[in-house]
């Protein structure tokens, strides 16, 4: 495998998706207004993003319905009412975690439903129990993508086997999930050519979703992109849980397809996410996060350690390594 | 030229340079009090940091010492003051940028001094003075450095020339400076590759400066690290005139080499910086400073937007967007 595309010309295959309301829903407990989702939705649409991700399509038997805005749920009606029928150009997505969708009861016939694509997450072990669910998606008539989480810490021969059973699935697109931000990009060179082996093969597509914990969240979606995948996850000022996303300012600012504009993010920047982050919700790069990326684990300790408003830095790498031991 | 090094071993040629005080000092007038320059030096030991640039040596016929703080002149008894004799595995530089540094007069003989290496920074028009000042402190005892600036705006028949006369002098270092933050990782592959020529032929070291517009200063360095230079710049929590530069805490976090230790500059950042932006100095990655970066032009626009505490990004697009048309 080597480099697609160049810095003049574009690849039409590119897809640019906006996962604002799910991943930075998970900064704000999903309680977006419904202005700025309404704002979102047409920022998007004017920015020419391929698809926009809604939220997950949680359990409401796991969750309580009143601890979470809606987008944690995403029913039908609350889509419905930001985009009617969505008479656009741009798809819409939902995510499904593995083991927290009721996924045959609430994921209804595509026929009825304005969503376009269902997305599952899964970490790698949980690849029988994903494609289950995909191929329930798939056989209801959505496109479907697997979400490989964590894949920092996914060795080559497990890689090797999650690859192999996602292969002879139905699944359209298959995605790195870089969920600890723990790669650089020479290690989401080395996986994104894993995963273009099976694609060369197979004809699916290949996505990249990234953290900031490192400062090299744009910087691995390039990677990716440049190695041949196409579907390419960001966030309105990168808002996602813990150090969050690839920026979607960065990314539409580097993309040369004409159909992409970043003055209507600029517009939605200015306007919405100032507000967000004056209501005292925090994402973004910062040590704590850059620390679980190095030492590649989840970032809830860096989360809790930005909600407490500690800012004892090194004692926190003390206490991180210190977690390391006891391993 | 292909890659050099891998992600568990380490490559002892590799030297860390921390300009904090020099391009942080363009972010507060070189206003860092005592405390600071004192904890920053007894941090950059502890951390294994190669080099301190203390800050410029700027002409006091252009500046006015009254103007500045200390470091924009770098007198000898000013460092001494923080180093004394440098009792350390460190070494000291400072910066002369061409013409606007009184060299000949102000650049004493090395064994009178106490700094260890000269770093001259030149737009690639600049060359032949720049090697005037290069020739003046390497006869005067010194290591020298040139630092091509805005490599974003340098053509390749330029650079070639620029390169075959610096193979000539008796510079030691060789950077690039992506002054502007324009450059993707795949543009520092190849000019990296370029100086790389340079050095195969020459024997000598090639560095990289970047600065963090389109959050890639970081990813940028690794780039240029993985094709062969060793002498990296960074500043601690990426402060920097506009949107700074490569963070010390990453790239300490990334280096293999035992030499180096995160934890001294934890302390130092828990201590010093929150305290620089709660003065109201604004450093860092945000949207007007993308926008520069991406237009590959100066950031002197992005800095008085940010100063004027505008926050119209979509209405400062279109002013850059029309600045462009009447070039």
């Amino acid at each position: 495998m080597g480099q697609t595309g160049n810095l003049i010309g574009f690849r039409p295959d590119i897809k640019v998706v906006d996962c604002t309301l799910r991943d930075g829903g998970l900064v704000n407990q999903f309680n977006f207004s419904k202005a700025f989702v309404d704002a979102l939705y047409q920022t998007n649409i004017k920015a020419g993003v391929d698809y926009m991700e809604f939220g997950y399509k949680a359990s409401k038997d796991l969750f309580e319905k009143e601890e979470y805005g809606k987008w944690k749920f995403c029913e039908e009606e609350d889509i419905r009412a930001v985009v009617g029928n969505n008479d656009s150009d741009m798809k819409l997505s939902v995510m499904a975690d593995v083991g927290r969708t009721d996924f045959k009861t609430e994921i209804r016939h595509k026929k009825d439903s304005v969503i376009d694509m269902i997305r599952v997450a899964a970490y790698i072990h949980q690849i029988p129990a994903a494609i289950e669910m995909i191929q329930d998606a798939h056989e209801k008539g959505y496109e479907t993508t697997v979400n490989i989480m964590a894949i920092s810490q996914v060795g080559e021969a497990e890689l090797k086997h999650g690859l192999d059973m996602i292969a002879e699935s139905d699944v359209d697109i298959v995605y790195l999930a870089d969920s600890y931000g723990a790669c650089y990009p020479e290690q989401i060179r080395r996986i994104t050519d894993r995963y273009m082996e099976m694609a060369a093969r197979t004809g699916k597509k290949i996505g990249i979703h990234a953290h900031n914990n490192q400062q090299l969240a744009f910087a691995n979606t390039l990677e990716a992109l440049t190695r041949g995948a196409g579907y390419l996850d960001a966030t309105v000022s990168g808002m996602g849980r813990g150090a969050g996303n690839c920026y979607m300012e960065t990314l539409l600012a580097f993309l040369r397809n004409p159909r992409y504009d970043l003055a209507p993010v600029m517009e939605f920047v200015q306007t919405y996410m100032q507000a967000e982050k004056d209501k005292g919700y925090i994402w973004g790069y910062d040590i704590p996060y850059l620390l679980t990326g190095v030492m590649n684990v989840h970032p809830s300790k860096a989360i809790d350690f930005m909600d407490e408003k500690r800012t004892d830095y090194a004692e926190f790498y003390q206490e991180l390594l210190d977690d390391m031991e006891l391993k």
